[in-house]
């Protein structure tokens, strides 16, 4: 099929999804059937508008598509939308599809999680039920960490990188004073605690400098065994780091931080489980504690970047354009982490009806006996995946980053 | 005077605190003089308890020196003791002297801020009344930027470049939703702003991903004027970047946040100024806003170094070992900049009477005439504080710190 491309970004923004992105514009600039590689804004939202934008002459100048994989955030911007059934709203179909004609698209890659991954299926399924002659794949990026058919999400390794690091080094911050404390740390993640585990990787050869308590929306939160847990490590330290997830649970299902409004997608808007938890312990033991939600910074902290997961996240962009390529659709870019000791990714072909609406929680074998912290399979899946480092451009000091905006 | 020497270290935390002690040591090496480099645990209230422990055997060791000023926060613990008269309370001064003659302590350097060269300027004073030969120097750290006797203080810089990346790094990640939306930021700095003043220096080329409106603790503020900047911000862009410092006050003196408790030293306890912004934002213009609290990362975000300013803090450090070898006594290292084009500091000697319980603000001339935002004198003194990157070490990942716990 020749034609041209057309490469869009959904969902929350990621560390690693511009990567991801110029990763599938290297691979579909290979490719001869591809003559022009638009970029879509906004997500499949601007792409109904036809809110298109030739790629080429934006990366093709300077080091663009370099600084492209550095820079943090959705580039061509995102949104939240989710497309109903097309039996139920077929005109918003017809539409994309229009544009798609319009602009004479053959090829679309749509960069996002779980929810762009639905709306990658549904197009495929309109495809398929209408022919409209356009071939779509998904590519998987989310800080999450909670897609099937990947060993791990592209975008996950910085986001733990920069988690880890930075309860590391407020670890150190705790430590300086000669009296009890304790700072309970606040991580994302709603249901799957992917990246509350990461906290984990915070740990120096002697344990004295690190997460000591982790708590995984996997396993039912109590504040009685919190206390519990407390009181044991207070008996060979006076400060004590606690990292919970968002979402983190009481036995009977209700969220610690209680749920105040939905979102878009219809999922429970998180927020304070630190501060309920900050609470209760000073109630319950009266020590000096002080909570910290680390924030949207661990999606967007390009300044501390997990050279594996950038690698990676461009390798997985170029294998969008490749399955394409291969007249592959309605698959998304998969991967299997290869066996033996040395650690290897196998980037291929994911079943895409595995991906969408589904997420992907922490097994069991990787939390500890007493729940609250690691077991070592943890240790060795998540290791691999924060490795390296990269020097990010700088400009006077501070980080230069490509912006869409300069260009439109 | 020949005799040993002592390093402690005060008051909150710093990313470059370390390379201050890191230069003391270095200093203090190479006078002949000095024998046993002694550090003290929990600055002075360990050292009245005989906390003490020798350096070398832990700074000779493999790079430790080196690993040493790159790692965050009082490697040496820290105190928030402050030393009332000795008119009121000799026996505490008479405890730390006894102390000093026990290891034959003729050098004592306190690293520190405005409390603890209060604490330097009492111990000279109590040392020329009753001549108990011993040398004292401070020298300054501080991130709040608020002492007298330095062009800026050392662990300023990595703060101030710390907070200006993340700035931006919030800016691309709030810029990707095509809607209107509001971040408010909080920064560090009671009554002085400098901090918050440092992050404008997240901008690009053309203020489209940029801090865009800036209020510091110096300038009256007003929620009448903040909606009205708000306003003009959006006529040009859809998204809005707020910072506003912990302590931002009303026309009538009283705080955002307002003051709940207060520390050891009698300060009002801030927090909050942000969410008592956004929610008035919510309230009065009905837009998305979200607010972040930096918090304790600013102070210990060691991944993320200005080299300026850890280069800068080593050779404050070293010039204390030298004005103690000069003979003076009861002085904190001082700096001056340089006049010219290029940047330079001159690192010497400040007069400490001019430092303690002072508090040096943001001048009116580096503020813009709508004062939501810096003036070029603001760019022209901050730019050169963080330039340089450090790539700190790593293992598995994860950045390594020297850990005094690992020794004692």
């Amino acid at each position: 099929m020749k034609g041209n491309c057309l490469i869009a970004q959904s969902g929350g923004p990621t560390a690693a999804i511009n990567a991801t992105l110029a990763g599938v514009y290297s691979g579909a600039k290979e490719n001869e059937n591809i003559d022009i590689i638009y970029g879509g804004l906004n997500g499949i939202e601007g792409i109904m508008q036809g809110k298109l934008v030739d790629l080429a002459p934006i990366l093709e100048k300077d080091d663009n598509l370099e600084l492209l994989k550095n820079t943090p955030s959705s580039f061509l911007g995102s949104c939240r939308y989710k497309l109903k059934g097309f039996d139920v709203a077929e005109e918003e179909y017809k539409k994309i599809f229009d544009v798609f004609e319009k602009f004479n698209i053959k090829y679309f890659f749509y960069i996002g999680g779980n929810d762009s991954m639905d709306t990658v299926l549904r197009l495929k399924q309109y495809q398929q039920a209408n022919d409209r002659g356009v071939t779509v794949i998904g590519v998987p990026k989310t800080i999450d960490n909670d897609l099937y058919e990947v060993d791990h999400t592209p975008g996950f390794g910085s986001a733990a990188k920069y988690i880890a690091t930075t309860v590391k080094e407020i670890a150190c911050d705790t430590a300086v004073y000669d009296m009890d404390s304790i700072v309970v740390v606040e991580v994302m993640g709603r249901n799957a605690g992917w990246l509350t585990l990461s906290a984990g990787l915070a740990r120096d050869s002697k344990g004295k400098c690190a997460a000591d308590l982790i708590y995984l929306p996997e396993v039912p939160f109590s504040y009685e065994k919190l206390m519990a847990d407390i009181k044991k490590v207070m008996e060979n330290k006076r400060q004590v780091i606690i990292v919970v997830s968002e979402g983190i649970k009481l036995e009977d299902g209700s969220f610690i931080a209680e749920a105040k409004q939905k979102d878009m997608f219809g999922h429970g808007q998180l927020g304070g489980a630190a501060k309920n938890v900050e609470a209760k312990i000073k109630e319950a033991l009266g020590v000096k504690t002080r909570s910290i939600e680390i924030n949207v910074l661990q999606r967007c902290a390009a300044h501390c970047l997990s050279k594996t997961d950038i690698d990676e996240s461009f390798m997985m962009g170029r294998m969008g354009a490749k399955l394409a390529a291969e007249g592959k659709t309605g698959v998304m870019v998969g991967s299997v982490r290869k066996d033996g000791k040395e650690y290897g990714l196998e980037i291929g072909c994911g079943d895409i009806e595995n991906i969408a609406n589904k997420e992907k929680k922490v097994p069991e074998s990787y939390i500890n006996a007493e729940k609250n912290g690691l077991a070592q399979p943890a240790y060795d899946y998540l290791e691999p995946l924060v490795m390296g480092e990269i020097q990010v451009k700088t400009e006077k000091g501070i980080p230069v980053h490509l912006n869409i905006k300069d260009f439109i």
